[in-house]
């Protein structure tokens, strides 16, 4: 088990960076998966951009659940529920996709998470990482607390420049404009894909992609 | 594969045109279709009538599905997520509904939409496309976003005149007043109906059409 | 297929009539009919008063189907799509009443609407025509779109002597306190009944009408 | 089929009478009862208090079904739709208590309501009938409209000391403090009780009372 | 039968004591049970400090269903209405929390309420009774209406100091800490508690309680 | 049965510690378990970060039940009822998480709660106890009410500092970062974990944790 600063790799919980009034802050979303029935449950006092991009995050994963390694029935096996400390400070915004997605495969794979890597990012329902706000800020707070490398969208890149020297030259960035290489960055192991069994309902077309939204099963990372 | 100033062919992913307050943008319309039971996720900080009107294309295409190529009870067998980024920008208007009315119907054939034709219009429940506004400001966003073709409903064809030379000459227009013609333009090959299974339900009258709302059994495009 | 000024007698489809603050309009009613389990969706911008008037209309079709010559189990067996284009614009009152049932109605048997019977009335759950506003407004928009007849409640015959002579010359007026009245005057052909099976359940008095409401097992027409 | 001036008998509807700035008025409530689940409809721009006052009469209903003479599993085999015309005309309060608890019974046991009887006066949860307001007015539309008889509550007999001589003496007055005499004098016939399946579920008592709140086994009227 | 002023003894039916703005006041809570599947409705323009004092109540039931001698499946097999007239005057606080308990253990049981026996004070999920305001007043109202036993909350003992001679000379008070006093004061008889069947569900402690919130096997009252 | 100043142990109800305008409150969380159908119900005008609170701590019982020795079946065996008297006192905010979370232990096991302990702590959903203001206070509240022990977040150890030498002397201060800390101060006896049923549903990876959020197997005090 690595550990940085006492930042564990653990299981289902990934450190985002929030942007608020005063400044940066990391910001860690934890994941819980239990037998259930397929709810999902969001609680944080988020926000309904917050909880949407939560939803979207769960539907990425369900559509894409074999190349992520991820059983493809947990939507109607398990209960899921993201939580977002401290729980009485309302938070909003789409930039934690990246984060949440990230808990949500970490969570249901099994798999851990770095504890030295910090994202930002919103996540869109075909996996395309697109940019975000305050970048700077969330930065400086990652810093503060012992990340060593940050996942931002590709198209942040620009706002790098404005970074102090400080932040640039002690955090490693990792520019991703798919959820692909945001996993590849912050999972401590790559996920398997699982073969998915034969199917023959959607496949009305000779030379059709069987699932929507850019399927391609290759390995995720 | 066709790629059109990196304009990929995609499966649920339709180019939408919105119109805003600072002008014409793309707006992407992205649909993941999953295993389930039947439920309808919206997300992307839709207003009411963007919502109404997504439930509205889902039911075209469940009152139409033998003739659109898709399987008949995917309203209890799957599960469909419409999302449209940017999260945090609230989205509004019946403009999208031929939109979301394609990418529903690429995400349940897995026939790929091309990457270069745009389009705005609204639906109605009979699949007629009627008239939109902000044609001018969409066109131009269009045009800027590598966009070769535009659907527009039959009954804005007299804005056309109101359009710069530039954008006229640089995209192809498709006047549609049927779902028909959009889909006949967008998607890379026609979906292939599917022969429904005898039923004799709703049959009451000699020579009743079965389906309500004009479903005539022909090809879609 | 007759057609009038290119008004088709189209199956689920009613021309309603509307009174708004800049005149009267012209407003289709579509409905359409899914295999499902009962649910039926309401769109259209449609405010409290014009959904109850929806919710109405279903249950008086229930409670009437073997007169009507719809299957008495379609609450359960079909989902049902109320839509009210133009999407964004705001609608309510109960005045649509006979119009969204006679769209049911065709929906559910698949007997086409005449193109040129435009109508407007509120129902009650008894199937009473009662009484609406904006009639000279609502009748001028009609004449306006090339409709040949139109419903109006009984009670609303003493407008009629408001009307312009060009509005009274060139429509035909049918005044209807039963919803018989409308459905014989804009449905193609008359609905067969079906001839209900014999139920004991709810049958506790001698000579008792085992259906609530004035169920009368009679001709709808 | 009796007839007074126009108002016949009818089954599953009751003339209430209505309060309202403007003066009394008489108010249809209408029931109709279809296959179904056991869901309940309101519709008629009701009220929190009316809608309440209708749940509670079909639950007094559901406790009290044998004596009722409706079967008991209505609950669950049934729709049950209470619908109040005019749809746009806001109305609330409790006073329809005994309205709506007699069409529910007529509805429920095909039992025709009288067409000259009308009624006022709130129901509790065990078949009181407590007073209410405006029988002045609610009178006077009484009388305006045909009605021969209305039931009040016994509290308010007083009131009847300020009624003007031609309401007095042109009316029938039946004061009713149970639920009984209410259905006594609007039903054509008296419901017959159904004998009981024989139950021993809650008999924890030697000489208990197998139901709850007061359900004596008596015939009704 | 026993009879007080004309306060019977009834089933399901308990009186509480409010306190408004003018004055005290009786309040009746009737308590209906159906056979059902376990639904709770509420009603009377009840607030939502009343709705979970109520919801309290049935849990506080079902967790000790046995000893209270109600059947422990109740919450699966029967509908439970709780409604408190006058429906248009809204009601809300935690102090009818003893009374709607003892409403719900006599419809359960089958158990009579004497009728001369009147109780304020709140419940706890554990049993207890905690004080309310308004003793004063509450107590005037009882007297006028004829009760001749309140049961009060222990904790609320000084403020019978406060009461007038009169009050305290015709109204028997007896103080309750707990619910099983408030039983033993208001049933005509004890409920027999009924032998639980052995589970061993949750044992996992060797001298544990089985059931949690301090559920006692004894006798009630 | 251990006693202290009146303090008795019991099972399902912890006193937590609440901060308010007028200064500190000891404020008893009651938790009631029904068989049932994994229904959680909160009352007791509890915000709603309160309620998401209570959510999440339910949540991380269910993805730890093994290791704390509960069924893992309850969240659909078992009702839950959790209840914060007073009931009209409105309360909210996130530090009775720990409260909440060992009172949903206590009555899931049987195992009593010590009387003369209380706790305050915000919780999240990997168990770790995280600070909470107010502390002054709060501790003067309890020493007030006869506890004995207070459990605080580790990270509000700065804050004893501040408190009187009456409060520090006469308290027994017990920092906590994990619950396993809470729980192992305030329960009379330790949980017995459960054999985990061996299952390879989510287990893709060689060396992979199966549970997610760090579910450690080892006792859990
Ligand atoms: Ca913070
Ligand atoms: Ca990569
Ligand atoms: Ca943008
Ligand atoms: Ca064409
Ligand atoms: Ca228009
Ligand atoms: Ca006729
Ligand atoms: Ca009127
Ligand atoms: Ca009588
Ligand atoms: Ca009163
Ligand atoms: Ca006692
Ligand atoms: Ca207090
Ligand atoms: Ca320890």
């Amino acid at each position: 088990r690595r550990e940085n600063d006492g930042r564990k790799d653990e299981v289902g919980v990934v450190t985002g960076l929030a942007w608020t009034s005063v400044g940066g802050e990391t910001m860690p979303v934890e994941v819980a998966v239990m037998d259930g029935v397929g709810k999902v449950e969001l609680t944080g006092s988020l926000g309904n951009v917050m909880k949407e991009s939560a939803r979207a995050a769960v539907s990425y994963i369900r559509a894409h659940a074999d190349v992520l390694g991820v059983e493809r029935d947990f939507y109607k096996t398990k209960d899921i529920h993201i939580h977002v400390p401290e729980g009485a400070v309302p938070k909003d915004g789409p930039s934690a996709g990246v984060t949440i997605t990230t808990a949500l495969v970490s969570a249901l794979t099994g798999i851990p998470v770095k504890g030295d890597v910090a994202m930002t990012g919103e996540i869109t329902l075909r996996g395309r990482v697109i940019p975000i706000g305050g970048l700077k800020e969330k930065t400086m707070a990652a810093l503060r607390s012992g990340i060593k490398t940050v996942v931002i969208p590709m198209d942040n890149q620009p706002d790098l420049a404005e970074l102090s020297d400080t932040v640039r030259e002690n955090l490693h960035f990792v520019p991703a404009d798919r959820l692909e290489t945001v996993l590849e960055t912050a999972l401590t192991v790559r996920p398997q894909p699982i073969k998915p069994k034969e199917k023959k309902e959607i496949a009305t077309i000779p030379a059709g992609q069987g699932a929507s939204l850019g399927g391609r099963v290759e390995s995720p990372c």
